[in-house]
């Protein structure tokens, strides 16, 4: 396992494509300017002769682009193995799918963990990148990669901003979108949450002002500390109680003491200490701050409708019952405003208690759902079908 | 104002009483031994002839004895000042009303801030305390102070705990009982909010293992991160939206940058840097602590009615619609268990966005019931009418 405190890059045995360099510099949303951008990615499914059947799935705040296959780096199995691959949903049979490492992420692509070309690492004077600047770099990769049309981009929690942020920006190149448990803006509680998690890792004097690499240390404690308080808001609170309810850990009785007593506090610690082996601090702190920056309706006039107008995309949204994370309330604002626009959407809430992160896990009725409307949009865009007649 | 980073005692302008010395020591519900135990308290209203009259508010994790008039230590005004003074419906025209200051805590009662007899500071070697501890401490306190009979105990939160866990203790010596935005249980998610804090707390340096007291520091980052992750859960989703929503603080637009660009970043952050100055890290790990060892079903068999079974005590239970921290379910739980116990029980959720710190603001509706059923409870008591007569 390799700790991502350091630059990733093709000789981790990841694909890396240079999206920006100081001849063809890569603008961002707050003005600043960087002049290399990598960015990694990961395909499945070959691209066909039409170069028509190009799947986009975006990733959430904390994966990287291994969505169907195991990450060399990590040693991590897939993150979507259910969702993408030979006769799923996404069937890798039919469409070729890209997914790539977000802007400011740390699994490849130019990030904070990454080193500017005097070879010192950029830390907290990388600049701030937003959700707009991570899907231009998406759309640089394909453009480098020769491809023009996207028949489907989707994405749950960050990864569904990405795909909404994908069907305005690249306006008449998405046939088909798939937003799911996100949201066009973030609420309120969840700018606080990810600001506790903010405070939490900028708290640790390992953090050094974000110049941590520099010094060979990491703020691990400050960024265990943050991924515990936001993985609490990726389930449900039925689902603790089914899973943990007060059950001790290794344990008869309480020990009157500050050990894990509860199976909660035992598996929220282990989320905090695997996490930290695997992901930047600063990455965490630039991409939730990109969530935070999220609002496509403030970006379009205040109307949420206006992204959306004249779009030929056709949506299929999706929420669960039990995400409180990204409330299915926020998918039907949503939905509201892609019917106002007149677009052509679909909404489905999944009856479940899994909480936010149900998209990740084997929910049949979420892939049933998803497998009907990735294969309408198939038919419908004349693409060869599931028995590859 | 004076930081609670030493201890407080009578010189500080608080009432304080011992309830246990070396020769009549303090016996923990973990087998430990306190050999002094100092509670600090506060009263309102006039002790009635046949000191028939008493009502014991219980205050919440971070409050403390002062309901119903200002800190003099901190300078903070009364927490509870809707619900408790003249004319009100804890009225202490009628009633003789006594708060004390949690065991474990940091104002004025005996807890990891206050000095052993060698004068060192507990620290983290305070053996650590139940809810069942907490209101036995209490109870002695009204020995101390002559006082057999309660009429009334309420609170709120871990208040709401300690009422319960009266009724149960003192079986034959309270009348009235209400338990607001409470739970008979520290569910699995509310744990792990708390494990989340602790862990924020105890991965600040400044820590030093619970000795910060000796060495003249505080960890006060950890306790800030805990605070701000703790008050998200106090407060509702539509109350931050209709507080705070996506408004900027003092500017234009957005900083590109980690300052507190949104309201309830500033509003999260002061939270937390205001909370050091008045709370002990160690009290808020022990009351946290013993919140998580709450459940009274636990301790009757695995069947919560045995613990109210045969009570003559009357209840009457709140909950408010929006709050997710102790939910109306938890409270819906608790007055089934009384129902089927037999005891005589009211039930009311109150409807309102503002979440579980709704107890301590003003809900007129509750506000209305807490005063009717008190006055029922007063008539049936035999007590004097809220007109004197």
């Amino acid at each position: 396992m390799t700790s991502p405190a350091r630059s990733l890059s093709g000789a981790d045995g990841l694909k890396v494509l240079s999206v920006a360099t100081p001849g063809r510099p890569f603008q961002l949303e707050s003005g600043q300017v960087l002049d290399h951008v990598d960015i990694a990615y990961e395909t499945w499914g070959e691209l066909s002769p039409a170069r028509d059947n190009v799947v986009v799935v975006c990733h959430a705040l904390t994966l990287d682009q291994f969505a169907a296959s195991p990450n060399p780096v990590t040693g991590r199995p897939a993150w979507w193995p259910g969702m993408v691959g030979p006769g799923k949903p996404i069937d890798t049979n039919r469409f070729h799918v890209i997914a790539s490492n977000v802007l400011g992420g740390c699994m490849g692509s130019t990030g904070p963990a990454s080193q500017r070309p005097d070879g010192r690492y950029w830390g907290a004077e990388f600049p701030h990148v937003t959700i707009g600047d991570m899907v231009k770099a998406q759309i640089a990769l394909l453009d480098a990669l020769g491809i023009e049309d996207v028949f489907l981009v989707a994405g749950g929690s960050i990864g569904g901003m990405q795909a909404l942020e994908w069907t305005v920006q690249a306006r008449d190149r998405v046939f088909a979108a798939i937003p799911i448990a996100s949201a066009a803006r973030q609420s309120a509680q969840n700018i606080g949450f990810y600001e506790v998690g903010r405070q939490a890792i900028m708290a640790d004097p390992d953090w050094r002002g974000g110049a941590y690499l520099a010094s060979g240390v990491r703020p691990d404690r400050g960024l265990a500390v943050a991924r515990m308080a936001a993985h609490i808001t990726y389930v449900s609170e039925a689902s603790l109680k089914r899973k943990f309810d007060r059950r001790l850990q290794d344990r008869q009785s309480v020990s009157f003491g500050f050990d894990a007593d509860f199976q909660i506090e035992s598996y929220l610690r282990h989320q905090g200490q695997t996490f930290v082996d695997r992901f930047d601090a600063n990455s965490y702190l630039y991409i939730t701050r990109a969530m935070d920056y999220f609002d496509l309706a403030a970006a379009h006039g205040g109307v949420l409708a206006n992204a959306f107008r004249g779009l030929k995309t056709r949506f299929c949204v999706f929420s669960f019952s039990s995400d409180w994370h990204y409330t299915p309330e926020e998918s039907r604002n949503l939905v509201r405003a892609l019917n106002a626009a007149g677009c052509e959407t679909s909404y489905l809430s999944i009856d479940t208690d899994k909480g936010h992160d149900a998209f990740l896990l084997d929910e049949p009725e979420f892939d049933a759902a998803m497998t009907g409307f990735i294969d309408a949009a198939a038919e419908a865009r004349g693409l060869k079908r599931r028995d590859g007649a």
